[in-house]
């Protein structure tokens, strides 16, 4: 039986440090910004992994690189993939671990001899990170047609160096077309970036889809004045506009409960003297939440809240959207899947929304998509000191495991010499 | 009788131009900083003025400057002064109208042979504005004691020059030692520079104090993460703690009502990223009151609640002393004299604290001292839009004459010559 079968640990952790070596930090984790030379070393030592695998492989034109495990039946693939990009400080695991869990998968079928009906996939895709060419999520979005080809092609990253030129630079501008991958389903695990596991305990998150985004930026006008001279009464001040839809802002979180979030990361004021009352004010909030109508609410709560306090202290107020990406939902389904696998292999679940954004929510439109989370120490990513245990990626490459082949429904007569109890 | 004198409002408003063209700026305002070169030519023209009054002129060695007119007993002088330096981008009135109002009482007193038991004082004081040289009121608070001589002639400005090389360097280090001029009183007639004469349309502020000042700094230290993975109750946000702090200083200043004002005129979040739960936080607290026992209640009361508030998030917090000045609390009966004098011209008046420092202060705790105000356009202040127009300017000098009359006592058989009617 399928249930039977379990990755090799070492294997697919000395495949993690072995790709942590490229573009290594002195203090720990990776630097390996898209398109660069290390990420051409690090594109050039897992497409090797591929070959070495039997993969057949395919680079598109967006650099978007996949290998394919033929499957029994002339079906379209079930398909593993994130990226191995990093952000200027990243960690081991962001990414990297959804590409080589996906090696681990297929090296641990080939291993036992196992055939599937469907076709088995695993990929990486460019630029996932966005940090250093706008937008993130690029080369993902390419191939599942939300992003225009050209126009990506075309983008100028922080160095003044664009797309086209930096692939053809570093061989991976490839021929095949995007969206000629049409996968059975998608699936990347990936570590969570929150501390929610750990601090429940939990082993894996069936991810249930990705918190859409609504980013804000309000400018309240006042009138600057004399801390001293000015009574309450005939004050304008921008500041305590902006403080109070800060306020707000979390009053409305904490009114609507979980998943949605609200952050106000940026608040300036102006000229910032310690006895002036600032002249204006300018604030950022981000709201997030899993459910599209219910940021959509708490943005309108807030913007109506921001009115009201501008109008109290006699301010002006202009509002600015600044991002807004709709909330994705993945296959109730694949979630039920990797649930219910999770808990036959005696590991603990919850169902939670991802935070932040995956090449998977660029899959979800298309293909039934879910995620796999595992913990992330201290809830920290984007930084050196990202850090999974070793047991925590056992568990969560066996689930992977167990939901692609279940995906790809394994023929009944392949394979079971590897298993012999089943 | 000595109500019937009145000053000579275009004499006076020819002296405020004339002085206002010296560091004249391009839009209008002057920049007269302390012992500048510009200060130096005011300090030149102003003591030409005072000896063509026939006033005898004393420099302190802090480089103030007072001239006194003989009374008729061996009594110590009735004072009028303030200040003729100006921030960089200062008005034409403020300080300027104190000085040069006692002048024109002083020759109004002339023109019409009135012989005072007291003599009667006029001066300007170094540096009051303290926007070359910290701290302001330099000058009055070496005069009267507050401040050392010896460490304020040390003081480096801005520019890297000191207090007693530019002192010399002006011609302005004079030998009589600070201290020894003992006034029977202080008068200082000033700008408002708030908004609240002008907009309760009252002519004259019988300024019954100078606001306590309480300036406190919070730090707020939490952990930074990220905005879409962190649950709100897992957050330790300094940025909501840190706006928290600012609203309840607010909402301190509306529950006592005036003269309680709060201001938060500086917040700085850091990293300060739209999609970064702020690590760490800044905020300062300016709080006045012209009682001592409120604003001490307001201080406990805000770091009170700002403990709460970073215990409640799980923040760190650090509070900070920046400043903090006494209130000072001007003479009784001086205030109902100078609001019974405006009664008996004619013109309206309010008793009102000073939400500014002034010279008139440092004399408060020595002898019995008052300040008349005049409105402020606007509220504008340390601006070179600042405005007061000639006919408040002549209610206000108007009214400084008649109680610097009253406290210098006017002799029965002097100067009623003068005074047909009287």
């Amino acid at each position: 039986m399928s249930g039977n079968l379990r990755i090799d640990l070492d294997r697919l952790m000395g495949r993690i440090f072995r790709l942590g070596e490229i573009g290594a930090l002195p203090d720990g984790g990776v630097k390996r910004l898209a398109l660069s030379d290390e990420d051409k070393a690090g594109r050039d030592v897992v497409s090797g992994w591929m070959q070495d695998l039997g993969l057949k492989i395919s680079i598109d034109r967006i650099g978007n690189v996949w290998g394919i495990r033929e499957g029994a039946d002339d079906l379209s693939p079930v398909m593993i993939g994130s990226h191995i990009d990093s952000v200027a400080t990243g960690g081991l695991y962001d990414g990297v671990l959804g590409v080589l869990a996906g090696l681990e998968v297929v090296e641990t079928l080939n291993e036992a001899g196992v055939q599937t009906r469907h076709p088995l996939g695993v990929g990486f895709f460019t630029n996932e990170e966005g940090a250093r060419f706008p937008p993130d999520m690029m080369g993902s979005g390419v191939q599942q047609c939300a992003l225009s080809l050209d126009e990506m092609l075309a983008v100028v990253g922080i160095d003044g160096k664009n797309v086209a030129a930096e692939l053809e630079r570093i061989g991976y501008a490839g021929d095949v077309e995007p969206g000629t991958l049409h996968p059975a389903c998608f699936l990347e695990i990936h570590v969570e970036q929150g501390p929610v596991l750990e601090r429940e305990a939990i082993e894996i998150g069936a991810v249930t889809g990705v918190q859409g985004i609504f980013w804000s930026e309000f400018v309240v006008s006042g009138v600057s004045n004399h801390a001293g001279t000015t009574p309450m009464q005939l004050r304008h001040d921008a500041g305590i506009v902006a403080t109070r839809i800060a306020a707000e802002a979390r009053a409305i979180a904490d009114d609507l409960g979980p998943p949605q979030v609200a952050t106000v990361g940026v608040i300036e004021f102006s000229p910032g003297l310690v006895n002036v009352i600032p002249e204006s004010a300018q604030l950022t909030v981000d709201l997030r939440n899993t459910d599209e109508a219910v940021p959509q609410g708490a943005q309108r709560r807030l913007a109506e809240a921001a009115e009201g306090f501008a109008a109290a202290e006699g301010c002006g107020l202009k509002t600015r959207k600044l991002a807004r990406f709709a909330p994705v939902e993945f296959d109730p389904a694949m979630v039920d899947l990797i649930a219910d696998s999770t808990e036959t292999l005696g590991y603990s679940v919850t169902r939670m929304p991802s935070g932040a954004g995956h090449d998977a929510q660029m899959f979800a439109p298309n293909c039934p998509t879910a995620m796999v989370f595992v913990p992330s120490k201290d809830g920290l990513s984007h930084n050196v000191n990202e850090y999974t245990a070793p047991e925590e990626i056992r568990a969560g490459v066996d689930v992977l495991l167990q939901v692609a082949l279940a995906r790809a429904q394994m023929l009944e007569n392949s394979g079971e010499t590897a298993c012999p109890e089943a």
